[in-house]
């Protein structure tokens, strides 16, 4: 069954007569198509991709599965005047603007319809070959963890260490980092979302690394947090408690499993030993062709873990003005367990 | 006058009471917030910048004339209690679903008015600083040609070269680069957007190279078409042809001129030639915080150049299945003529 069957058996249930995709990420997912000016229009009797004449003989290339017709400048106008009926639209990324200008256009008796995240369910549960790439990717993020061991931390910038990541993993053969990397030294690593800074890392510190590859447009995702030399015991501490509830919650990721529960079983471990306030993140995050997209592992998310997801298992614990410890694996749940497809070590490492 | 006073003068024009930022360059060029979540309010009487706990300590360090509130999780639920009466919102951006949603937490009274392309308005006339940062992004980008004028193209794949100006440019000290590189071969220079293939650089061809670099946030844009070898006459002869267009059209670059009248001047040098077929963009486009903005320089373009517009003048002619030519420099509009930020010779050079 195609995804743009699956996606078919969706719209039957919302009871929409068609859908239009414009979320370039959701148009790839169905058509193949990766430039950066496309469409497509999906009904129980059609599958038209629509894209303008630039990219007319990349969409001959890459996309199959569907009729391919050639719009003008304007492609929302062409694409309206094939909506019928009770018409999904995706509201959670199209823009006000395009939204008026598309109701403008539709002929009468059209009625555009709320459709966002149709497609991103479809999207939640990989196949075989969404997970090849998607090994591949991590196989690119374990050898840059590899290079950054045998290279060590203390004495080059943050802003070094991110643009060696950034060369490793396009000499390893990926398309390119599937997000700028973070390199967080001491207090730095308490900031979640810290940048790279023109700033030596020194010895005897946390480093948060957090750093992942593209392959065939499938993205991975990988955290590790390494020591620059000797830490004083409270540090190894908070490293060992978050690679222990690390562990805990990979063991509890299987198909069936609530997700809220999933995130419970790291975030108790953590609240245990009085940390509880210093884990401000949900434990994790499905990854696919984008690096954040749903499944989500979080204190309120609602269902379970299907096989097929693939998702990252990340607590942390943030010590403002001290330090940070992150550690993330990215794991796609199987129906006889989960496959954790980072492979590089988590016993505490220390680069000099 | 600030930013934020000149954006109440034409929120005045257009009979607003307040004005919510969300395009994150938008608030960037309003606040100087440089992280990924964060919004403005700007009325006559406030200017409050939002974002969520993650950035706090970064808006401390980067906010400074914008009054700074934290907002939660749902920044907009936020926002929009301070909204009052008239209020505009950015309709080009904002997804109908965040509409929907501050919609809902609006205190009766007010009314989300449509109003995208106001920040734009203002970012399309730089001041001192912003040219400053648009000669050092123009400059790098000058030095990655001459480090391609040394290395030479012939033997090396489009994607190497292409690594090499992304890797060239960092190491100058750019942010980045301001778009990823374009580096076409033979036809494949005929399609102006072609990504660099995996494909050896044949002597005797021309390449089409469109670079830029990024600095202080702000972007340089410039192409330069060499030869790898002799060519044949025809394609000297468009080369040659562009160059010209190319030059005449700089000519015409000055305050007042009007931009349809700027890109006819390219325009009637190339159709004159039997080629204005082959010319299937427009003249040139804005540039600064994005590497794509207003103003624009095509056959319908209302309006004319002012001093403090920065540009680009790059025609260029694609002839399918042969090759493709194009000449781009960044331009700054000033009260005495254009002053062209790009350095490169524009005479046709030949590389190993």
């Amino acid at each position: 069954m195609s995804r743009a069957d699956r996606l078919v058996a969706l719209l039957e249930e919302r009871s929409l007569d068609c859908l239009i995709v414009t979320d370039l990420v959701n148009v790839r997912y169905l058509t193949g198509f990766t430039g950066t000016n496309g469409a497509c229009l999906v009904s129980p009797e059609e599958r038209t991709f629509f894209t303008d004449f630039r990219y007319v003989e990349r969409a001959r290339a890459e996309v199959k599965e569907f009729d391919r017709a050639e719009a003008g400048r304007e492609m929302l106008r062409d694409v309206a005047k094939r909506l019928r009926g009770q018409a999904g639209f995706d509201d959670a990324h199209m823009s006000v603007r395009a939204h008026r200008q598309l109701g403008e256009k539709v002929e009468s008796g059209v009625e555009l319809v709320a459709a966002g995240g149709l497609v991103e369910r479809l999207r939640e549960v990989k196949d075989e070959d969404e997970l090849r790439a998607m090994r591949a990717a991590a196989e690119i993020a374990d050898s840059a963890y590899e290079s950054i061991r045998e290279r060590g931390l203390a004495g080059r910038t943050e802003r070094d260490v991110a643009r060696a990541i950034v060369r490793g993993v396009e000499d390893l053969g990926a398309e390119g980092p599937s997000f700028p990397p973070i390199v967080a030294a001491g207090p730095q690593g308490a900031l979640p979302h810290a940048e790279p800074r023109d700033v030596e890392i020194p010895a005897g510190v946390l480093v948060v690394l957090d750093l992942g590859a593209r392959v065939d447009g499938y993205c991975s995702d990988c955290t590790r947090t390494f020591a620059t030399g000797p830490l004083d015991d409270g540090a190894v501490e908070v490293y060992e408690l978050v690679r222990r509830a690390q562990g805990e919650a990979l063991g509890a990721a299987r198909a069936g499993a609530a997700r809220r529960e999933v995130d419970g079983v790291a975030r108790q471990i953590i609240e245990e030993a009085g940390h509880g306030e210093r884990f401000g993140h949900g434990l994790g995050h499905g990854v696919g062709l984008e690096v954040h997209e749903d499944p989500r592992l979080t204190r309120v998310a609602e269902g379970s873990l299907a096989a097929g997801n693939t998702v990252t298992i990340e607590p942390g614990v943030y010590l403002p003005g001290s330090f940070g410890v992150r550690i993330e694996d990215l794991v796609a749940i199987g129906d006889d367990g989960p496959e954790i497809l980072s492979g590089f070590p988590k016993e505490l490492v220390t680069v000099g």
